[in-house]
């Protein structure tokens, strides 16, 4: 093996080993057993399979390929920043930060190029504009409101949260996906404002 | 919604909260901080990141969507089936036949056209004939080998592995990717053999 491969796979071997830590990143969704809560890498897992079945329902056509590799991918940054959950508010506030720090040195650690690669995914991620990020967007909302109605709104109930709450944060799901959407309120979020484990304050 | 549609993704969203199971399935490597062994969901993302950065490194070149969704996909049977150690000869016995079970039952949830496309998917992987299929099967072994030497080869004592069971479960590796394999004997069975968490038995 020349020495140059033999570098370049430490570096890689490197990474995949400090990218194990995403296992130990607790999300506050619970999985559908209602007993454990789920962490990023279960979840990423979780989205890929998802859009391998579901991109047709994307309102634009996109390159599944680069949709799931940003999904495996954006939450590798929590490894460092940790999990800022989707309605706590304060901690939000310093999330784009802690996260930007992070992307900086884990992506860093790959060979040059393909550290770009992973950190320009991240990014589109971030910042929703392409096809691919914005159902990628959809993917990360709904997952976990799937799993809260699967388990009769467990996560809502425990952090009390509002509708509006939930209407902010999926202001954009409808521009990665009108139908899933429409799917999402109907099936996930109606049933269980019916059932007041989604709050309703009628004075927002 | 037509009601086509919505039958659709009933039965998308039906598989969807089945496979959440698949983090349920224990599997006997320990992840890196030694502590907690991996769960097969944990074990699929991990070697889906993996092959996004050493897809290069395949003898033949691969389809990475294609190899990618082999593995996000195919430890699914073991929701029904089990997670069936690679050391464990009893187990493995009827492991063929309880995992076709589970396959017709798992991907049998899914809408025809889906579900036949990851049957084939899972079968693919079972055969090891394409390209993707082989470097699936370097990813599959070469993923809990990092960890198993990751944490000073705690599975492998754990489990008295010996030397000749290692190299028979790949036997087939390095039709996937020879340098993989050269790396992998050099950087995570060598050092574990020569520190005695391998066993060696000069006899066989």
């Amino acid at each position: 093996m020349r020495e140059e491969e033999k570098n370049n796979l430490d570096q890689l071997f490197n990474f995949f080993r400090e990218i194990d830590r995403e296992k130990f990143i607790g999300r506050q969704t619970y999985l559908s057993d209602g007993m454990r809560k789920e962490n990023d890498a279960e979840h990423a897992w979780h989205m890929a399979i998802m859009t391998l079945l579901l991109s047709e329902y994307s309102n634009q056509e996109i390159d599944v390929l680069h949709t799931i590799s940003m999904l495996l991918i954006h939450d590798l940054v929590e490894i460092d920043a940790g999990d800022t959950y989707a309605y706590d508010e304060e901690g939000r506030k310093t999330q784009a930060d802690r996260e930007k720090r992070a992307a900086d040195r884990i992506y860093g650690l790959l060979p040059k190029e393909q550290g770009k690669k992973l950190y320009d995914l991240w990014l589109e991620f971030e910042e929703r504009k392409t096809p691919e990020a914005k159902f990628a967007r959809v993917m990360d909302n709904l997952q976990p409101m799937m799993l809260n109605a699967a388990t009769d709104g467990k996560a809502w109930v425990e952090h009390q949260v509002k509708l509006s709450q939930i209407l902010k944060r999926n202001e954009h799901t409808s521009d990665g996906s009108e139908i899933l959407w429409e799917y999402a309120r109907e099936n996930f979020i109606q049933p269980n404002l019916d059932a007041g484990r989604i709050r309703e304050e009628k004075s927002e």
